[in-house]
């Protein structure tokens, strides 16, 4: 039986990656996207999920706009890596369809309550908004959820939004705070393993080759995104965050990491967002994540090409 | 035509005191209480609402349970000043009838999304949980609110849940962040203007001297109340929290304040939950709330006898 | 027995009002004074330091200066209030001699060390870094401490140099927070008492009618001073901040407040500086400061008349 | 000519093994030893110090005590690390005399007043207390200053004293915001080196096998330095923390870094102590730190050996 999952997305290039690769595998069964402003405004990354949505052939999909910014903090965006559009590199077309009707807050809602134990994944790779909300407003629906793989902070490599936190969980410190005190089971997929994902150039070529249009688009979207990387870090390859969760539900062997616990910087300015990550026990406290920070890059992409590649 | 009122509360005898004023006053219509968890525990501060609408002969009021516990915070309640159930000096019967179904926040939503621009006001007197999440999951039901006018805070006189802070903005400090940057016209009724509304004896002489059910309970309630005041503060009478927002709504001109900026403290412990009142303009940033610090004490009393006297 | 005292200062006319009413006071025996950047920045709080010696008749007066600088924070002055000099308000000429050779902090920590136990007063009336770097320098000086009567800080008020802090302890959070946990038994009038002091018109017309140098420069600076509090504050009469610390040790029975727990923020930009009093006894933590609220105002302009009236 | 140096330390029995090779290094002139409290309470560094110098046969050697606690942070020490003497697995007789007369902030002050401009190359390798007195004491013997290459932080690895911080910078984080802050050019040498530098076996084997009371201790310390890191980190070989100071002075061809911003979290319990590195230059600051993360640790034991050989 294939497993159940949401995403919770900003998409975002790689947002989209995460999206095709999990609409490609039958092992997973994608209930819906709920959508939150992240990388881009949430006009944008609405518009962007339902694009993804008619590129899969999928215009059935769920697909629910929900927070348009952060609990507390106002909304930082991310047009310098994404593009203004969040999905610069495509050439998708504009959306055949408005957003499903419903706040994503309450379709998470109703959704989970309605789902038996432990039967949803939830698989956050935004600011984790909708989910702080919709685990204060009806923390009941935490016990449909089986697990969270969530893209998002960073144990040992610093922060790509600061110097000390990665972009999800610095634009929504406290909803991280609400989501890693929620009690669930947590995977975390940091910067940690996603800078060890570095996107081959073959694998761009091989998704080209394909002849296909998703082979074309995800190929010029992560071209996209790669610009950005090339600048900033001065790396040849650029890191792929977002399908690493998918891939993580797919193929966890592909993985490393440990269980640990992880603690949200919401107080101080300078280390906002910081996922401080208690990876030596100094703390005594209990482990309330396991902390990914390893990945075999090589059969990542073939997974992920292999997927890609199930799209006519 | 009365002014429509939402109480969002956690009863607690002042709060009761404020809903019977309400109720008895024909210049407010009260729409229903929210209800979350402050001074006691949801379960009780629901049960204790219900109870209210029960002595004021209102079976029928919308009474919707919302948070059991604070956005971030670890709940933090107040047994020491309200007693074990929240209305303890009462001698009230259990309530008649089950909280009305649905959650608060939804109720906040709904209601006000149906609502015309401008023609509600929201009377927070608890720590403001729901009406944060209300706001960051639908923002566009603040074009309905006329105005906020809550209890909590403090400009002067520092506070009563630490040395800092006034007991519902500790409770839920980031709640009470979303609020005050919602953008909607706030008057604060804070502990300076509270504790300048010291119950007098006669007041609570001449409630027990109606020889009514509510006279003898609300006497009963607030004769509780002032015992720990007593014992804290040394002082021959307790102050009057909660009802001063209603009486503000009927008398605004027994009350005197400026409009401030005001900030709330989320990131240090130490200070946690001030409300940090510019009085003096030195931020220049501009003012988001009217901060009310006196209050016409002796009219204030006479005003809550002539409606509680109401009851028969 | 005349009680040794030490000045610590950033004049300031305020700070020149204090000295010189110590120095005319044959109760109080001024081994000198210690000057630190506040007010104005060190080259001009030691000058002014020298200039009201010289006017006090004391070209003798041991005048050491300290620290250009708060330990942590970036320099803050308050040209706003005392004018660029400091001293503006005043028509005193320049110095008559370089400061006494030596830093201050060093001359503190000689003159305690050779100080019998419990035999020295220190009152800070600036930003406390000279003392601060004394205490963590040679801790052992501690015990030839009598008290430390102290001009900061805020029980109720609120700030002057922001919403929550007042000057000193604004300008220097981490200094105070030494001093306040240092063990030594502090006096700390702070704005609850100092904005009680208003400056009666009375006060400043005989100060010019005795016809004296004293007479004329106090008067002068002092309604300077009062420009600020009248734009600012709209009130008629000033506060007087400093001398209050001498009147205290002259006339301890002129003021009222009570011994409380004082902790200092140093960790939030919000609230940075805050005397966070702990009035009601809140915390359970042991009281290290007594917190002067009250002062007797007419007694206390008569007590400086005739004390700035000895002057010749 | 050789090299001035001053190293401020907490022996620990890294801090003995980076003493003894500096007094082995001709390149190097050691003006004498800072001491503070860090890894063991004041009494046991100071003595530690001692025994160290007459271990290297230099009773002359200038040793003075200093700070006996962090600025504001109550005193953290590591007994578990460097057991209860500080220089566990060592033999050392107690020393041979007491600490030359004289506080170590003082000395740092008068030493660095005399010295030439950029004469000095400031080694820290404990808590910075006794340099931020004297930086905060003294501006201006910052010109005698050449260079701080200390021992203390992390870029990318974490803390070791908790989460997010290292030792050194944890105990004080204070003292290290006022060093960062100075404009002084600064090498960091962080744990991202330290744990690189894992002691091999061959190297305490040769050690013993030298046959002199210099080989026989460090080996003895070293071993039972490694004891804790065996326990905690599971890593077959322990760490070398401070005596990749003194050869970062002889041989800066060994290690590799990037200039970055370093600023210190002391805001926030949390992160408290944290060197938060602006690796990628997302912040815009300018550099204040050259940040070593890379070592030849081949070459770092051959040259530590050959160093610690030359002793009797």
């Amino acid at each position: 039986m294939a497993r159940k999952i949401i995403i919770d997305t900003d998409p975002g290039q790689d947002d989209a990656v995460a999206i095709l690769t999990a609409l490609a595998s039958p092992e997973l069964e994608l209930l819906g996207l709920s959508v939150v402003a992240g990388n881009v405004p949430l006009p944008l990354t609405t518009a962007n999920a339902l694009r993804v949505a008619d590129l899969a052939g999928r215009p059935d999909l769920p697909v629910h706009a929900g927070c348009d910014r952060p609990l507390l903090e106002d909304l930082h965006t991310s047009e310098v890596v994404h593009g203004d559009s969040g999905l610069d590199g495509s050439e998708l077309p504009p959306p055949s369809r408005a957003a499903t009707p419903g706040h994503a807050v309450d379709w998470l809602v109703a959704t989970l309550a309605a789902a038996p134990e432990r039967s949803v994944t939830l698989c956050p790779i935004a600011p984790q908004t909708n989910l702080a909300l919709a685990i204060r407003r009806a923390p009941e629906i935490l016990r449909a959820v089986d697990r969270i793989v969530m893209m998002g902070g960073s144990a040992f490599y610093g922060g790509n939004a600061s110097p000390a936190a990665e972009f999800n969980i610095f634009v929504d410190p406290h909803a991280a705070a609400i989501v890693f005190g929620a009690g669930v089971p947590i995977t975390m997929i940091g910067l940690d393993c996603t800078h060890k994902a570095l996107m081959p150039r073959w694998w761009l070529d091989d998704l080209v080759a394909l002849g296909t249009a998703v082979g074309r688009t995800v190929a010029g979207m992560m071209d996209f995104n790669e610009r950005y990387d090339r600048w900033r870090y001065g790396s040849e390859a650029g890191p792929l965050h977002d399908p690493c969760v998918i891939a993580y539900l797919l193929a966890p062997d592909l993985f490393g990491g440990k269980d640990c616990h992880v603690a949200i910087e919401t107080g101080s300015p300078l280390t906002r967002g910081m996922t401080v990550v208690d990876w030596w026990g100094k703390t005594g406290l209990p482990a309330n994540a396991h902390v990914v920070t390893e990945v075999d890059s090589d059969r990542l992409f073939r997974l992920l090409h292999e997927r890609l590649a199930r799209y006519g």
